[in-house]
């Protein structure tokens, strides 16, 4: 698609893949009983795979502000659980019916639908476990805070919302402004949480996470619209699920309502008001620059 | 079944229901666009029927220790949106495939899966929205305290490992051992937690929360084992759902293990043992004592 100078960005890639890996592995250890079987589905899920862009943009935002790592990334478990939450219902047969994610067979192929249904609402109550637990901040303020948002983002009024959305008719959805709309909703509110999640943890001003919200939600759209792109060019092989799903289902996106070159100038703007943004803050942001720029730049 | 000695609990269900009704119809309102259809959905499965047992456990504890009623209600609303959620997914298809709950057609019915498999998430989700939210307590380490031990309670180790287990090949479930493990994890703990979010809430003593906690398992398998006699016992008219359903399934309950009388037997010492953590606790708990008695006193 385009390509772009990085060069904290690889670094950064590989080192969050690692420490996701590895947290999740360490907090969901099988308790060694007849619940065995939801955890092994839990783990299937959620480890191994994924480019783990919302804990990066929890650590990256929250390294601005100097936050203990250990807590940035606590956080960043706990959105990538409730991101894999989604992930697993969204392809359940009742939703998209996907044989195949992040390169390895969906949870109800690899298990059966009712552990899929239970591994993703397990997944979503330990996101708010990890959240609320002291060792995610010592400030219960700070937790309360990150709950009561992700809550908010993930529900009928975000994510939810979002989902529902596009379950609708596909003749209710095919204007710029309504595929804009439900997809702030579906893939943008998490965005945005990342990235205040870590504002939040390191305490930022009220001035700085305000441009940093306007950054994550031009990211968010520009994600999308890239995604969108990869369903038409892509390779099933690289991205790891199936493609050309929108139009097989005859569902508009950003490309078949703006066709490629328009959906491409859109991400590029996109990331150009992002990076404007990130001038507005008081402390410089060359990673969270790069991530915007990679946002349009990659193979899956 | 039994008959009991009440006095104040025919007007506690009754103000508990009205109170859940109104709270939920209050903070379920449509955004008036798109994702409408999930919360009529979410409404549809919330709203209306129900004892609202949850809730009147919250609220009878938090009483105890004068805890303003506006809190306790809407501790009691988050438990009983996780109710919900835990009651719409256990409905599926995929998992108990019932048609009817409370009386109405399950969500999946009445709308359809992917709706239902998102109202479920919703609701989840909503929950920790209401416990996060500054109304429910001022103090935000009670906060943090409520989410933490509701989302441990839901997950992987609580109700969504009990659901697992109850999936289980059932030669697997048939010792009175195994069932009683599974019970505590698929109903006992939000029971538990009701119990324990009025003592939080109320400042409680450590030796009052270790009483009452073990008032709540006991009751929340007192609760369970009627439930399994009015499997075979009961009116599909008056308990609102289908009957006889563990031993079409050739699923073990409580009453099959024991047989009718010891299962009587068994749920009227565990109702004495509640009543008897209540003489510990250091105030009068005479609601508590006629919930106990209610849990097996009951044709719905």
């Amino acid at each position: 698609m385009f390509t772009a100078d990085t060069c904290l960005l690889p670094d950064a890639l590989r080192a969050i893949a690692r420490a996701v890996d590895e947290g999740l592995d360490q907090v969901l250890q099988p308790p060694g009983d007849g619940r065995d079987q939801l955890y092994a589905a839990m783990r299937h899920a959620a480890i191994g795979g994924g480019k783990r862009l919302r804990p990066l943009l929890v650590k990256a935002t929250a390294d601005l502000f100097a936050v203990p790592e250990i807590f940035s990334l606590r956080a960043g478990l706990a959105i990538e659980c409730l991101h894999v939450h989604s992930l697993i219902h969204d392809d359940l047969p009742c939703m998209d019916d996907d044989d195949m994610r992040r390169g390895k067979p969906t949870v109800h192929r690899a298990f059966d639908e009712a552990t899929a249904v239970l591994a993703g609402d397990a997944l979503h109550a330990f996101a708010f476990e990890i959240l609320a637990d002291p060792a995610t901040h010592p400030n219960s303020d700070v937790r309360s805070a990150l709950v009561m948002e992700l809550a908010r983002y993930a529900g009928a009024a975000g994510m939810a919302g979002g989902q529902m959305l596009d379950l609708l008719p596909t003749e209710q959805m095919t204007s710029l402004e309504a595929i804009t709309r439900l997809q702030e909703w579906k893939t943008g509110a998490l965005i945005e949480w990342s990235v205040d999640a870590g504002a939040l943890l390191g305490g930022a001003s009220s001035a700085d996470r305000t441009a940093l919200r306007a950054y994550a939600q031009r990211i968010g759209l520009a994600f999308q619209i890239a995604d969108d792109l990869l369903d038409v060019e892509g390779s099933e092989d690289v991205v790891g699920k199936r493609l050309n799903k929108d139009q097989a289902q005859g569902k508009s996106n950003f490309v078949t309502v703006l066709g490629v070159d328009d959906a491409k100038e859109m991400a590029m703007r996109l990331v150009d008001e992002a990076m404007d943004q990130l001038q507005d803050i008081s402390v410089p942001a060359h990673l969270l620059t790069e991530i915007a720029a990679f946002a349009i730049a990659r193979d899956r």
